[in-house]
């Protein structure tokens, strides 16, 4: 694009300035100046991008059918929609994430980009509004207040299936783990302190199960995104759009994206409440509750490799230190527990937007659609790397695992059924003091030998 | 109970001095001493009691039935759970609600107490435990890591109905004052600028609405709370239970405490997850939100009275200052905003505890639970006040919200669809910047008068 | 006081039931009756109940000298607020620590109390306050907004130094630790991975420095809450004083408590701005912080005690579990850990209420007191259990410490220097996938064995 | 740089692939490969970079001086660090912000860049690092232990003084209001109910007043990272430092930074706190929540601009909305808090990082680092546009300032200290209730017109 040279428009602030082969208008360029913010463009999330077009064709396509725009002029827009549901021209929808206004500034990116574009289809130029308006064709029956709700949704959705889809192969990952390890016995640990026996098998299946929970939290919380305000338009009465256009859009909408959308059963409510976000920021936040517990617990067992636990050994992903020659560290889980981290703060910072609401919306929905994005594409990423650079590489030290077993002095536990609490924990206290095994405890306490062998 | 007289067990630490008439023992006596931290007793929360003597009762009952236990030992144990559960003896339940050791001295204070006062019973005395004894008799079967996860399940689930209750009362008391104020119109308000019209009634409707989805939340995700460990033991093994206990032993607590109780499906990851409560206490925060945003808004709509937008008048609860004769304030909404903070907080305390299990087991449980039931109480206790001494009693006042919707340039929305956006924006400024009404600006711009009035 | 009697008081609201022998008044029975949140009473805390004495006297005495109060009615409640602040009639502060109305409900039970405790000086009795009146005398040239502002920071300040003193000592027990495992070597540890050798004196002496710090932190940021807004009145215009009495009854409040008190410079922006608690609270969060680092060290340090790091004992302070006899299980690390996930949470609570300021006031003060007193008060009890019932009683396993560090690779870092990084790692490399020491690894490299045996 | 062509570098791991014009080496390229996670590499902040080529230079020097370094290496080390202090080849820092191993990524990147473009500068070429070698050479007498957290100190520190500027610049935007608004009245509000009477000047002196207090925070709290552990090495015993180096090279990194700093007291501790990180994002923190006030209360006091509180009016920076023509918002206040929202979620991610030290290092520095850097960043950007686009165009609107003073009861007040509290309630209730002035409700109480005339 050639940024020296520049056209004109003028909007109800004023003339505005304009690079000469932008395909936007004035309100998106007002926006590039005001919200100079994190430099991250919309674009980035491509999801967003795709859920826009998506709206804004099923609102041409309703809007044509109920009478409210001519048939060219919806036919225009939703083939320009389609070339960016296809992957075109994102790079035109450049406003900063991070905004001001309620999404207003992405919706008119949209509708000018959209507009522009179709004028040259049109044979007109940029800027030419005439032929096809922002607000009047392409918002026709529109208004941020519907769209950027319903879009931030779409999107939301389609970023959720790539997250399912990395839980579901690191769960198969952990699986895989458990079964190999199946036959290998070990130590037990609550609060850190030796507890009793179990498999190295169960603790990775357990891994396993509890990220697999979270596949269905995922897809059960998503079930509420899926309940569109679209048709509402400013603040849930409807106004300014044609009778019968509420249900008719969310139907279009659902066709084309594919999804089971519904329409909110209160527009009122549903303009200004981001409760659904909470509850999938909430479930993204245990989702990082679990990944987080589950690294620490891999850098626990793989502590050492001498002077630690030492049950289990990561494969080596990079030198772990500039200064400590063969030292090998365990920076993949590492690397996801701060991913997790990022996503508690992130949550909290969608609760405090999702607060914020007032009246009849919430003003702040931009930074809580960027924040969970944020967090579902760390979380994504870090996942991918703990399945395929950490998971699959591990190893088992069974002789490690056998030899702390064996001097351990868990299976106290199986003498209380029959001796009784008190004397089993008298020889427990005995043998810790003495740094005898258990079996020579017991004796030494004047238990019967065979006795002690057929509990032990 | 005579505090200066006093009795001595012995345990693995060493000798223990419990006074005289108290009907625990030595554990839950190093407990009280160990943790003088809130000076809240776990008896503060009576549901955590009663969850406790159910699964005691459960399990006394499956020990039975499996031979595990002889039916005299049983049938006291059973007798003195029942009178728990009534109500009685819930003084002796005194350890605090913060404590370490992963609520194993919670679940010494029942074992204790439940021995003892079955001592009395069976005519002995307290401490006298070669006839039914804290860990071999009531504790049979089971460990602090399956009694305890389970009992502080069902003592949330008793809490939460309560909640609920709550919930659905003032929800009602919404949609009372929705339907009273159905015939009012007024502007609605978007970014706290003047948007499009509306009625107070929808108004009130949407706080309904929005709170009443909640109630859906907390059902469904209570019954992720449904699913218990209690079979597992101490890691999740099933160690020292007799073959068939553990389904029996959920099936008995779910006849018991009448709830759709469900074994867990993996009881070694059951054992050391917490999810359930990052969920539950997710949702407990997004009523949180949605409560502090409704209040939020009443203290807006009803600023003034003078000099605010004053379109509702919240029934005086108290005088409002000490300085300002004749000033009253919204003091409960205000005390339910900091309820809601209180909540939001307290999810986090949550968050962190749940992130901090290790291996086999949450250490940090007691505080989880602890602070779920917290802000169930508080916001159980300012749902209430919200319902009975403000919703109920707020007047709209009419002629305010008629001459505020009067004066303003709402309209101009309506124009759009006809005129187009660029036009109607042109006549909203103007009307704006002079400091008249959207019908003259209307005409003063040019357009046609019967138009005009057709649209507005 | 007899509950069944009553007497009856008129205010701007309507009539009031007030219990006969009740010291307080309306407003202080409303607010009993407003809110039933906590159960919690101000006067759980003393230091607020004493603080607001102090801010009482210092006010009457500084109307009397400049002749807004008369000299007899000053003396009186001079006073009472002597009584008050020896330690007398504090159960007469009965208001929930959860209020709305930002802390008009405190001011008015301390209004209220000190006039009917003074009419009966007087010779008068409760209600007769036609010659002592709460607003009129004891609250004169005073508003809630800045009284109880005042009053919070004297409370928090009061508390401040029972919660360093506890810091103090327990810094202490640190170091002396330090000194008594000056001797003895250990393998320092990196990311969970053996690193290069120390001492267990540096390590307990790094735990005691790092607390040491906060010291000054809290002494540090205590400082921004000796600014007080006393003298401001109802938004810091000065309303209602008279002529001198701002600079006047900061300087006879400080001479009463004994602190240095300043006078804020803004009192418009002090009278709502909580900035300081914000610090402060961020103080304790650090405490938290490092607090909870140290106990997660400590149960690390002592996991075993066969199948762990097993380097250091804690005492043991109770049985460890109910199943599994002889388990000891670090308890009171486990409770400070809690501790400090409430003092985070409570941290948030902080934020949230400091963001909810509105123009000329933040009427959430009362849950932002609450919380800190809360958060110091359980952070102060948990330092003193560490301190007495854990870290005095610590023993090392030098066997442990010694065994752990000579079968270690650790010193390959001392190698690297002379032979070079990547020979050194090729080094450690072999010795850990070979199973073999150090020096073995060294010579079959082919390094000249004498000179490893200097740099070993 | 061709990305067809590469060279192949062995390091521990085994060999390794790098692009053929990239000068980095194997460990910065294995990092690059495990850390796909935000996108973003380290020279997006390039305070970071410049901070490594100091540190860099200084150890250099310091080693020759002591002779651990040939001078010829170091002066070609000192000779790439001016360049990339300079500016100069920050595109080769690229690992991401993202990382785990705790900064050993970011400084064995800084180490293999340094060394290649040295290799260069010698007549070498890129991996020859016999003759100056990345660990060896570059990172001689060092650790990423003591190298990162020194060098996130001073990107922080230098980061730090770009936000100051920008704060000390909104004061003086809203100093500059505080006196253009000093002669208008208006009403003030507590708890959004109206309250006594103040100017505009004053509000905006407040927010003035307020934000200068956290300059001050920011450099006292900036001191606390001034404290630097360059010289601990790995985990501050001083592993590998030839004997006078610790202070030696702290001096050095104080001259070639001009920052007054210190050496940490207990390197040990030193190694694994990020307390000072803490402190310094509670102070961030503090701004935002600050910041959030000041922008809420600019919404409310802009509010309209017919059925708001409308005393302020903001410069238009967009159409406001996509459906209502005309509507104007206040967008520039909105991204803010958005901003300050993510800057309080940003603060808990730190939190727990901070938390999640483990012995003797805390792995989680680089999100930390991160975060901070993220925060100062969107806030700096937030507060210049906040500045240049909000406040400096604010203007008042006098009019309705002094129509809603005059039509308030707010000086009922002013009655009180003459009539008494009690008497002045029932005014002003009178007023309220029957909607006449203050002045005719007095009049009708009885009241002497001329007693009330000189009151009010």
């Amino acid at each position: 694009m050639d940024t020296t040279a520049s056209r004109t428009e003028h909007d109800s602030i004023g003339a505005c300035t304009i690079p000469q082969g932008a395909p936007w208008g004035s309100q998106t360029q007002r926006a590039i100046e005001n919200f100079p913010i994190t430099g991250i463009p919309i674009s980035h999330y491509p999801e967003i991008v795709v859920a826009l077009a998506q709206v804004k064709k099923a609102c041409a396509l309703t809007n044509a059918e109920l009478g409210a725009l001519t048939p060219d002029k919806a036919a225009v827009i939703a083939s320009v929609c389609d070339r960016i549901i296809a992957g075109q021209h994102h790079e035109a929808f450049c406003v900063d994430v991070m905004q001001g206004g309620a999404g207003t500034s992405t919706n008119m990116n949209a509708n000018e980009v959209i507009a522009n574009l179709g004028l040259i289809v049109l044979g007109g130029s940029y800027g030419d509004y005439g032929h096809l308006h922002p607000n009047d064709d392409v918002n026709r029956s529109q208004s941020t207040n519907d769209v950027y709700p319903t879009a931030i949704r779409l999107a939301t959705l389609s970023k959720a299936r790539v997250l399912s889809a990395a839980l579901r192969d690191l769960v198969q990952a952990f699986h895989d783990k458990g079964d190999e390890f199946a036959h290998i016995n070990k130590v037990g640990r609550t609060q850190l302190q030796d507890a009793v026996p179990m498999t190295l098998g169960q603790e990775f299946h357990s891994f396993a199960n509890t990220l697999a929970e979270d596949i269905d939290r995922i897809t059960d919380l998503g079930r509420l995104l899926a309940e569109v305000n679209l048709g509402g338009t400013a603040i849930g009465t409807r106004i300014n759009t044609p009778e019968g256009y509420g249900p008719l859009v969310v139907e279009k909408l659902a066709d084309i994206t594919g999804l089971a959308l519904s329409p909110a059963r209160d527009l009122i409510e549903a303009s200004s409440d981001l409760g659904a976000f909470v509850m999938f920021s909430g479930a993204l936040k245990r989702v990082a509750i679990k990944l987080s517990k589950i690294c620490n617990d891999l850098r626990l067992l793989s502590s050492g490799p001498r002077a630690g636990l030492g049950e289990i050994i990561l494969p080596p992903a990079q030198a772990g230190s500039s200064i400590m020659p063969g030292k090998v560290n365990p920076v993949i889980p590492e690397v996801v527990n701060q991913i997790c981290y990022q996503a508690i703060g992130n949550d909290l910072t969608v609760t405090m937007a999702a607060e914020a609401g007032q009246l009849q919306l919430n003003a702040m929905e931009p930074v809580i659609f960027y924040k969970v994005m944020e967090t579902m594409t760390t979380l994504t990423g870090g996942m991918n790397v703990l399945n395929n650079r950490c998971v699959r590489g591990i190893r088992a030290d069974e002789k490690r695992c056998a030899e702390l077993l064996g001097g351990s002095l868990v299976l106290a536990t199986l003498l209380a059924p029959v001796i009784g609490y008190d004397a089993a924990a008298k020889v427990s206290k005995r043998a810790r003091a003495e740094g005898i095994t258990l079996r020579e405890a017991c004796l030494k306490q004047g238990l019967d030998a065979a006795l002690v062998d057929s509990l032990l």
